[in-house]
């Protein structure tokens, strides 16, 4: 069967996005992953247990999204589909975005950790939350946390349950404690910068967190009144 | 003498391993180290004393893993085989597996660090346990502790204590105090996947700590009860 | 249009420092960026809102730093140019520098929580100083800090005062607290350097705050009397 | 004039070690270096003031480290000999050791922080002390540290005070409060491992310091007597 050459170019970029999060501590030990859509309905996915940093282009699933049924299986028939399946197409469908990475960073668990007992992990005070689609850095940007379930599909449901809260409309991330967290966008490439973004937004809280710095209290207002409202959302990223 | 197309291939994954290791700290400054299998038998060991990220595929040793012996040595007659390789052999033969590595990791100390006084380092509370062949998220998972001794084949008494105890049947690590740890699997695949998942844990504990965060009250009760049973290990990782 | 070997040189090189950014965490999630002069009146400058590891030499912009209009645009008539143009424009011309880069780096900011409620930043007690052009292990280098503004050109005029303090005058950094920081130098190379002086600095500095070191009484009194005077600028680095 | 083939080979050398250390963060922002020896009397030293990861082979200066004078000066006379060149000369003559390397390295800047007041850093309870040459787990190693001084040049009488002292006969290194250290081995490639041992002790010392961790009381008693003789040194490492 003959694929396009946008699905051949959506193939290799998956291969070397999973390259990158490997190198960057979000996938190792054959944790975390990736989909990115062909089309509307058509999304690429990776296999499961596998060293996600060496999965190659054919080795990718497609998955209709609508129903969750693979649509074309890799040649390769050893390769079961990411157990992450049922909740890469729910966020897609339930937010109408493109594309979800799932990963296993140490500082995703470690962000949810500093939010014990709380269902969310807020994030101010901090510029790099223009980088979130929507956001400015005069932002209180709500992340939802879930607790960890034995199997990823059985998260589905407590997921279901955080995306439907108003609070979290801005969000394009769920962590996941103990676990890790699933970051979404418009497509593969804000996919890349909100999961650039969110990690480094959790880093920054933990840090903060070590040292003892509190940034809660709007530091925006020493450099005068600013409105915060909708209108100031999506100020721009540089 | 010719070497089969196996050999080659798997030498020259030890070459590459090393190199992966020594870039996340690891193996550096000459120590730690890898061996795989070949067959039943026969394994390829690295040669002691040099710069394990430089090790060339024919520079590898094969060893008789039942009774230790080189069965062939490389043509570089400098070379000596490493200090391991009583340990490498004794555990593959201990546990039936293909491959060990052993890492001078920090992460590997400090965790150790946190059991002071402990013959054990308790993981649990982690989704990355997952990714350890048999184990589950809801494990309480036991890696067996020994003090460091002047010689690495000294080390061999006290790791065979461990290996013979029950509670550590789970465990494809041994922790060896003020040194790093061994780390072990079915073959070189699965070794590098535990080595992973293994630091990670070890990071992960040592970060909790220090932000003293506590997750030994199985936090995953709250999100409803969970058997835990041996039926549920190995649930599969994504 | 035909490119001089010089612009085209400057470009390519432009590119390789942005990739070198990102490998340090300084420009991740799109965020910072570069400028760097062509001559005394043309400067190169990156576009809004890219990937900047992935920025091609034919999408920088050329700005007239004495207006801050776009002389050339690039093809892609998509791109839009940095945010941080008319601050990039405001310290070339203020300090007669040909280059000035733009962090988003976690240390810097952390670097300003250590100075909360302060207008600057003391660096003191360290060798890295003489990275610094003008200074020296002696010095008591003052970073201004300003508070962060919900767009980036509104840091204009925090950021001219601050230019205009005599205290400040030997800094090559203003720090932009919750957000990061700008750093400059006589050309892109001594911006190199100077970006990773001060991040090595900004790291020292929280790091020893973590560990509760101070050095800001004087260290070097301890190896004999040393004269504080300007002669003693410019040691020298090695 | 033609150059051996071995001083091509040493040139080469340097230039990829000198990659390797930027990449460690050891010689960022044109600090730190490092000098080879060709025979008993020549030896190449970088230039000063260069950002040393692009040094190239054809950029090092050839010196007589038995007078310091420069014997051999690259074609690019633009280039002046690294200001370490004096301490480099009086290490390798003190010693009888044929290669040096300084480093920046934040964590030997820490590692010193560890031990304000005192003239020595002390080194104990970690296998990896097994990496420097005569050492073995069980060594007691004493490092010493001088105050830093404005000019490098001027650290060479208080280095040579530290020299001279049998307490510090062991160490391969001095480190440089406020300022970095400097390793040596018999030749380039000893240097090699003793800089990534002591960077990994100084690494180990200052996270177990952060961590309350006390490793002085000898852990190895808990696994039976050993004789602290120095018939016990070099124990080999693996």
């Amino acid at each position: 069967m003959k694929i396009t050459a946008e699905e051949k170019n959506m193939r290799e970029l998956i291969r070397e996005f999973l390259g990158l999060f490997y190198n960057n501590g979000w996938v190792t030990g054959t944790g975390g992953g990736i989909c990115a859509s062909l089309d509307e309905t058509n999304v690429l996915i990776a296999p499961t247990g596998v060293h996600k940093e060496r999965v190659l282009p054919e080795e990718l699933f497609v998955v209709d999204r609508t129903n969750g049924k693979v649509v074309r299986a890799p040649r390769n028939n050893t390769l079961g589909i990411s157990e992450c399946s049922p909740i890469f197409c729910q966020i897609m469908n339930q937010r109408g975005v493109g594309a979800v990475m799932h990963s296993h960073a140490l500082s995703a668990v470690l962000a949810a950790d500093t939010a014990m007992g709380k269902d969310h992990f807020l994030i101010e005070g901090l510029e790099m939350l223009k980088g979130i689609a929507g956001e400015n850095n005069k932002s209180r940007h709500f992340v939802p946390i879930v607790n960890n379930t034995l199997y990823e599909r059985e998260l589905t449901q407590e997921i279901q349950l955080r995306l439907d809260k108003t609070r979290f409309a801005s969000s394009y991330c769920i962590l996941v404690r103990d676990h890790g967290a699933y970051i979404w966008g418009r497509d593969i490439w804000e996919t890349k910068r909100h999961a650039e973004v969110y990690h480094y937004l959790f880093e920054a809280t933990v840090a903060r967190k070590k040292m003892g710095v509190k940034r809660n209290e709007s530091p925006l207002t020493l450099a005068g009144p600013l409105a915060g409202t909708g209108t100031l959302r999506g100020a721009g990223h540089h």
